[in-house]
């Protein structure tokens, strides 16, 4: 059973954390430190962030992906407001009801879109016909875009701006859901700046933990006048939700060993090799469909049912998703991760292609 | 200023994990493991957490002692319903509105009490006369005990049974902040279950952040007919509340090493006898006026004005209060851990005494 | 301009109270009485409904459809649950989040259908696809169906029969949306029984203002082992809702009034003649598309846009919608009322078929 | 039996509609007109409100008092902030949590006050005390003031100018609860605007209902650059609370009917007129203790408790109250509305005091 720990591709959050980090827990162990991110390592983080990003930002580290995502749109979307995001989004389908509950009841509205990346020319009707409603239908206030995406797509810089310009034009203001933005950021070869604030993101979920943090995130606001007026409630609201930590240098510890020496960017570019390595292999599949790109380190294939039994039986393990219609098969996803090795890759390969 | 690691009293929360945690932290951080409390530490909690209490338990770890508090309240309370406690409780004065939030606007009712302790005799009025509002007051639906209270004594069991007993008479469910939980038992040499589910408590926050853990507690349903149709929601209520760590190994670990070989309670212990060991100091000293029993590892002390000024210049961390009237002085707290040595409370005392 | 009281088919909430409603509420206006529904009037409302639909009811009397369909829904669906529904609901898309708001942040999930009626065979998938996404997803607690729907069509009551049979077995509970009851009934030509709880529905929102009163819904309870739990916290979701009238024998009059004597159906009936009338003559207009059948009193026609400048030019009120792709011209919905007099469809028509 | 309907003294919410307002609703029974608000009386509220108060004013009109305090508010305050108030305020102890839920979870913090009159002096310790809580307690956003209160007394201009001075210093909006204005200027004698916006309140719930309305109240924001930003949202807010009417002409109506001639003014005068009477006639009672001053239209009593078992047979009702302690008898409310009339009073006082 023991080798079953290399066989887990079901997601990036099954792994431990990476050596970096552990590091960082244990030299923050020490000696009493004011609480409630009072302490010196929470005190640096607006400053390392804004080093990594090129901006000005203001951060607040939390424990879950949910709770960042969550707690960014509650400072963004009143109430009585709407959220405009792709069909498939994590915080529309992933996050059992979290973004209503911390809005306070907020609505989430998502469009279908082929590979989970939005298209610009999607949202003038949608926003216009939100806009016409008035009082009946709750008014966008926010646009939740993902990346890397749902489904393994990237997003290029370009199309953000696109995107984030409309939004903007209609009032609303710019979330990025970024679980995978390492990953994302390892695929397009570009400037963390470049696919977030450069491209007219507000407000970013930086994700640590998929990363190779323990429990690690962080919301960062790109501070501009849209973003300035949301910073000042974020203590009360992080408080008010149970998301202070009183130990907060263990938070703030594993974040920064993330963006040290580009530790992220390092696990995160190493997934994504790991995941092109499954993708080759996967070429020589005879039976095997693959329907998106693959631009991260998920991988998403059509694979012959019997298939997967046999895979499960040797021990691995992975999701299994509603597979598009007419296609023979059942549609699979792999994630690799900062831990998975090229041979794992190679193991799994040789169950599936030989 | 590395000294001033040890001149922190101002909370048991500003201190490191212990080692225990410690280990078990690096222990658990090996390989690939199921996530979102599939994984084998977590799956065992129900069980030891069940030995520890001699009873049936349903245990939900999560990161802090506010979501502890609140998820069990909104398990317990309806929306439009109210929460019976002490004024000075916790939940009603530091938790930036959390039980509000989680309980989607439930009221939180605090009574006066002289140390912290709510009597008997002053809840079946209360609950009489709530009772007689009918639709126009929220109806109490749960109340909450403070077990050590906030002010530091501690209820005894006899008074936790006369408690619970009114308030099931009144179809009110009970719920226990044991934020400092282990202190009280050891300050009243009983059992785990002598002071909860004995006593007629239905519903444990458990503390373990103040004990020794980075960042564990846990909410701990006694199964009986009150409490088993609360349980099924909360998995729902912490995932929506972004509180369910996908590595949700590193919280299990945690509160494992506490309860393994009673590492929690002798934490307690130790922190009360550095305690003990103050309050002796602090009877020589000749103008120190001390209002309330101490009875955990928390000591509530009136000083004169200067003295706290030379303290603070010393590098001592401690917390001031409004000050009971006219009594001259300031209100202060000292609260000591697992962490502080009998050198450190004689520093302290040196300083204040001689 | 005074003709123009003739010319709005913008909806049937732009109508007057019918005089047997107005006169309940003189009738009524008589000394002092007790309030918050103590009164002799408030006092029947279950007997009397109870005697419209044969059989054991609760009522709660409020002044708004969306008041009543989100407080039904509240008391049927967990904050973290969520709600099934035709995408095209009122409920999804005309309430301003209302059913989000009473509900505590519930999720609406909307399926879609070709008129406005939820197909029995989408339910088991989707339903069983929720049932698998765990703690993902909200767990669906409820069914909302439309009667008579959006689009002016209406369920047979044999189609409620087996949405209903589905919901039940996967642990749902089912809310009708009762706008247009009379409406549908008058239709269908089957008892208020039918195609309510007969049929399978659990809670009623029973539309009153749209057949001819002020300003008077109810929410209706048909009591069995799913809705007897819900009733008791239904007074307090009134009072904390602010839907609790002081002098409550004006709700109660109102509503007495249109179930004597059926007045509530004869005004429905008469609604419902119209509508056809304005159906047979828009057969004869050469440009005309009707996308829908015409089953209760709203009509949707597809008209050249030039044509409906004219109209609003002189004097007629009315609603677009989004067109069907492809089909030339505006889609464009008339609905009629107790109110309609045969001439002025007669006029309308005129207006536009000549 | 019939005679009880003048033997009611347990609320002004007894009383049926006055004739002005009855008479208003049947004239603006005619016609179709456009619904939620765009119909011709609604359309003058601002104007006809500003007359009134001689003030730029945005008028929201709603059925109740609740809902009005509710949806105020909700405006004024963040789901994470916090309400002052009098501990026997109307929020705080009547309304079955309605603020807390309208606000999202917002706390309610009431001072104790002997005559339902907040002291001055006592505001500046708790703000402060507050202010230093930071993220630990909700920050006060709004002061609640209610007019005339709760205990029948009324607030000078003077002091309620110096309420909203102190509350304005410290960041807070001030919110009136006007439930019985125009007792409160009927009794002190002075203009609307002295006792609102020229004291400084912002933001006013304008009663109507005990005033003798059927069931219309309004929330009154005075236009500064405090209150400009929330007015935007009421309509979100009116409409996602299901308070929106679609025929609104019949709010408008009944709230035009009572300013129109000062008849709100001229009731509540009468109401006062007999209230005095009552008081007259109770100085004469050997056993009567009033422990309030007598300043609007409700009276409160302490009376030996046979003698209100006596007044219960003949048919009276009225409520009573927890009596101060030490005081023999039971505390007891009489209220006096526009429809009592002088012998009614005096038949009260024959049982009473012969």
């Amino acid at each position: 059973m023991r080798d079953d720990i290399r066989k887990n591709f079901a997601s990036d959050n099954v792994t431990p954390a990476c050596p970096a980090v552990m590091q960082a827990i244990a030299d923050a162990n020490v000696g009493n430190v004011p609480s409630y991110g009072h302490d010196t390592l929470s005190l640096t983080l607006n400053q390392r962030f804004g080093e990594v990003f090129g901006a000005e930002v203001a951060v607040f580290p939390v424990a879950t992906g949910t709770a960042t995502n969550s707690l960014a749109l509650s400072a963004m979307v009143p109430p009585y407001g709407a959220v405009l995001c792709d069909q498939s989004a994590h915080i529309n389908t992933e996050e059992g009801g979290a973004p209503e509950f911390f809005t306070q009841g907020a609505k989430l509205i998502g469009i279908p879109s082929p590979e989970g990346r939005m298209d610009p020319q999607a949202l003038p009707p949608v926003l216009q016909h939100n806009r016409e409603k008035g009082v009946l239908a709750p008014p966008f206030a926010a646009l939740s875009l993902t990346q890397a995406t749902e489904w393994g797509t990237t997003y290029p810089c370009k199309t953000i701006t696109q995107l984030t310009s409309i939004a903007h034009e209609y009032g609303l203001t710019v979330h990025m859901d970024g679980s995978r933005l390492g990953n994302a950021i390892a695929f397009l070869d570009c400037t963390p700046a470049e696919t977030t604030w450069q491209a007219g993101i507000d407000v970013l979920s930086f994700g640590g933990t998929k990363a190779g943090a323990m429990a690690a995130e962080a919301i960062i606001f790109f501070l501009n006048e849209r973003t300035r007026p949301m910073v000042a409630s974020m203590a009360h609201r992080i408080k008010r939700s149970g998301h202070s930590w009183s130990k907060q240098r263990f938070l703030a510890a594993q974040l920064l060993a993330l963006i040290d020496n580009d530790v992220w960017l390092e696990n995160c570019r190493h997934a994504n090799i790991m995941c092109q390595r499954l993708l080759h292999g996967l070429h020589k599949h005879p039976a095997a469909h693959l329907p998106f790109a693959t631009e991260s380190n998920e991988i998403f294939v059509v694979l012959p049912e019997p298939q997967l039994d046999s895979l499960r039986e040797e021990g691995y393990q992975f999701y299994t998703y509603p597979t598009p219609q007419g296609v023979p098969g059942k549609l699979v996803r792999f994630v690799t991760s900062f831990y998975t090795r090229p041979e794992d890759v190679d193991a799994l390969l040789t169950s599936l292609v030989s």
